[in-house]
């Protein structure tokens, strides 16, 4: 005690170590922060280390913003040192970001937000009467009539009657309750939230969360953040990510023995894979077969999985499924006593003319009270991705089904601790689920801007497809859906070798390599989950048209040259 | 299986429940999750009940937004449907909303806001081009120049180097690392993300986490989550809710028989409590005493604490704390190894003229190198508070001392999960920290926008000491800091009587009169912890003074009105 009150006196000055008032690129920071250790003063032990910390949150990994991303910003900063490369940019395909990769903000949205933000503009004649007309009605719902007030914990009342105004539009006039609309920071922080909710017990009788794999890998992160058990099911490859039943049936019979499996993930579109568990027309090889023709230009005739198809049958190749797919899920939740999540993010990105989204909300409901009454569901959207790709302002939504009221105010309980999601992410959520209809000022400029992302995204889903599809050792499913690639590659049995001698899956060390030698970076398929002995990458179809074409053509040099060295 | 098959089909049509489509108050919508049970049909036994949550999450509590805020919402709803009350409003004075009460934002930071929004606005020739040189700094630091990209996990770079700029200027020249500056969706998000990743241990090695009491319930909340173990530390509510290291010391000692204390929570200036742990100024009561003068026009003496007291002495009463508390305090976080946790979101609401805002993070490195080299602090900031009053935005940022170079990659990591904090927050966050200065076109209004909000809050801090003081029952500390009083009131036996009847804490029934006959919502003492048989309630000081002046006048009458009633 008096030595420390004699160090007390000693001290004097502040102490100036030489990085201070450094600056860097954000992204270098993160990398720095992992990468670096700087050279350590004689310290006392520090109480939060590695040893002392939280276990479950060490354990946790997320690949979409991992040690290849923070690779990628240390190359950065050599680029802007001026250290000499093969290359004289990274290009970020590593994640979702459409604007970041150039594409411009919807203008209705950043309108209405504008107007939002500094109400004084309500006069100003260089706005759309319609985008005055929806935030006036948004701000009056805003306590003090502003975008900086808190909002209720579950969210802005009137944009969660929009909200369900939107869902009941989509699903074809299924009803869609206000009351059942969590507005939320992003849906990362939905899923999140009502998984926190679910998970309980401890050993054999610990929660169980299904995820399909390969999945998004906030639930592996958000599963061991909560100490939960991860339960995989495998997509099938073979058939474009197809999602089996009997694959549900197998992994949640083996999980049985070590947990209690109480939750159902489902990613439709899917990410990383893009596959779309949708569409009730006939499968288009079928109908070439019989003589139809869809209109379209080029047609790839694939093999039919049954001998006695018909023109309703889907062959396997295509799997545009019927609703018979979403059904049969539901109905295995049903009858395995699993709440459902549904992550529904990329809803509005189908790109196969053949497929059409299904929520599984509307399949459920259609399917008779015996399910619309019984199974909880909990489902999922964003601002951040569909044809806004307003990522940054963290708008979202959840709609939950059946939950026991108990439970309702429990979660808004929980909500209410963060107090509520962001204002300004939920007016843009506002916006996404009510945009501008016929009739409305700024109807035709939005739809222009719509329809022009949204054919952008089909032309680059398909360019991606073929493209890869015409390199030796790589295979690409069709991109159905969501904004990725995640094509199967081949590596060879040296280069594994090469990847082992450095401690790192097979697919990093080559994803590693990628952005050494071409800027490029992409996700191993390792931080998504994939087969055993399979390896893949997930590369976001963002960047605008030429710009992909080049990053595919060195894709495929890379792969080429790779497969030589390690032949 | 068979059986599912044919309910499958049997289903058409969806069902309506009555309640779909309806439309509610989003308070009431909350109040209805919990309040009300609507009538079960047959129904399977759902899967997420409260016998099956996650025991965890059922044991937080949320006072602030808590049973008498939807009771509040409920009111709300009895008034819309024309239910006659003793009052036409319901006054939210639970919650520290500053935009909700009436109190406009700053004009600058709204203008850089929707310049941001809208870059089309940067050639308007209504913005000033301060606005514009903020707009366009952050815009170049955001992908695609574009609010709409995720940033880094950490945030925006040169949002970070304005943070760090700013706490050097505001610490007087101790200088702060961008690399230590984390953006958080709200000062709420630091404090439950640096404590999620410092709980760890089982049994009697489980992380003890201490707090005051009484305290801001976001901790009790984490730590219930987290299912850490709460040290509840007293502050001296005789002492104008002085924090003394003898009681550290006791709460310390007492909890080492069954878990392990890691960390140490303060809230400076404190929440709900005011006090503010700060000043070089001399006592002025005995500044007075002396024959020197502050120029006040009214000063209240208070009995001298010591009789040997000198001009730099401090009274008791006053607590205007000289540096010593703070260097005491980090020395006991020193000597006992606790990692700090300094909760500094009301560092610009300091009203008495007496105090002055010191941070842990200057006292800490003024003290010398075996301190600033080895105490872990991580200090936090909001939008929320200060004089913007920015809630919704969700911006906040967290600084960190001394964290382990390894655990800065693990925080870098989680935070990845959840992508990064709201964009439009981290902007808002920009402008608190960098806000126009003199010489600058904004200036002029700025600050008097400023000082007319912090004079009018300084103003609304004597008058409801001064009014509820007058009331016989209720004490009031000053109003140091903050935006609350936290006054204790007498409670009748027989009104504790009546409580126990109700199963209430007493003063969670006098709140609840309260609301019910005045319409003013405030929250209980309870919900943020006292002493065994004291009670208090936490009320805002945010409502404009003439409808301030109209709340104490109601909770004084309806004080006076309880104490008759139940005497």
């Amino acid at each position: 005690m008096q030595r420390a009150a004699a160090l007390v006196r000693r001290g004097c000055g502040p102490r100036t170590p030489s990085s201070w008032g450094r600056s860097q690129s954000s992204a270098a920071a993160e990398a720095s922060a992992v990468l670096k250790v700087r050279p350590e003063r004689s310290r006392r032990e520090r109480i939060l280390t590695l040893e002392s910390m939280n276990p479950q949150v060490k354990a946790v990994e997320y690949a979409v913003r991992g040690p290849i991303v923070l690779k990628a910003g240390e190359i950065e900063l050599e680029l802007q040192r001026g250290i000499k490369k093969p290359f004289t940019e990274v290009i970020r395909a590593n994640i979702g970001d459409a604007q970041a990769m150039g594409q411009q903000p919807i203008t209705f949205l950043r309108q209405v937000m504008a107007l939002c933000t500094y109400p004084n503009l309500l006069d100003s004649p260089s706005f759309p009467e319609d985008a005055k007309k929806r935030a006036r009605r948004i701000l009056q719902a805003c306590g003090g009539n502003s975008l900086g007030s808190y909002s209720a914990s579950q969210g802005v009342n009137c944009i969660r009657e929009d909200v369900a105004a939107y869902i009941t539009r989509r699903d074809g006039g299924v009803p869609a309750d206000p009351d059942n609309i969590y507005l939320t920071t992003g849906a990362s922080d939905g899923i999140s939230t009502i998984l926190k909710i679910l998970v309980s017990g401890g050993g054999k009788s610990r929660t169980g969360v299904m995820i399909p794999i390969p999945q998004y890998p906030l639930y592996s992160a958000v599963i061991s953040e909560l100490d939960a058990i991860q339960v995989n099911y495998y997509l099938d490859e073979e058939n474009c990510w197809a999602l089996n039943v009997n694959e549900l049936r197998r992994a949640v019979q083996e999980a049985k023995d070590h947990c209690d499996p109480k939750v159902l993930c489902i990613i439709n579109p899917g990410n990383p894979t893009g596959q779309t568990m949708s569409g009730e027309r006939p499968c288009p090889c079928l109908v070439e077969l019989m003589g139809a023709s869809l209109g379209r230009k080029k047609l790839t005739l694939h093999p039919v999985a049954t001998a006695n198809a018909s023109l309703f049958t889907i062959c396997c190749w295509c799997q545009v499924q019927s609703r018979k797919c979403i059904e049969d899920v539901i109905h295995f939740a049903w009858e395995e006593k699993l709440f459902l999540l549904a992550d529904e993010v990329y809803q509005d990105n189908v790109y196969s003319p053949d497929c059409r989204f299904h929520s599984f909300k509307k399949v459920l409901y259609e399917m008779g009270p015996e399910y619309s009454s019984n199974v909880e569901l909990a489902s999922f959207h964003s601002t951040s991705k569909g044809y806004m790709g307003e990522c940054g302002y963290r708008g979202g939504y959840m709609e939950v089904i059946n939950l026991h009221p108990e439970i309702k105010g429990q979660l808004v309980k929980l909500l209410s601790v963060r107090l509520c999601p962001p204002v300004s992410g939920q007016a843009a959520m506002d916006i996404v689920v009510n945009p501008p209809v016929a009739g409305e000022e700024s109807f035709e400029q939005f739809s222009r801007e719509k329809e022009s992302v949204l054919g952008n995204l089909a032309k680059k889903a398909k360019l991606t497809e073929d493209l890869f599809n015409q390199v030796p050792g790589i295979h690409c499913n069709p991109l159905q859906g969501a904004m990725y690639a995640f094509p199967r590659i081949f590596i060879p049995a040296k280069a594994v070798e090469a990847a082992q001698a450095h401690q790192m899956a097979p697919d990093m060390f080559y994803c590693m390599k990628l952005l050494e030698e071409t800027g490029i970076c992409v996700v191993p398929g390792s931080g998504f989950g994939q087969r055993e002995g399979t390896y893949h990458f997930r590369m976001t179809i963002l960047p605008p048209v030429e710009k992909l074409k080049t990053v595919l053509q060195k894709v495929k040099d890379f792969h080429i040259n790779f497969l030589e060295k390690y032949a």
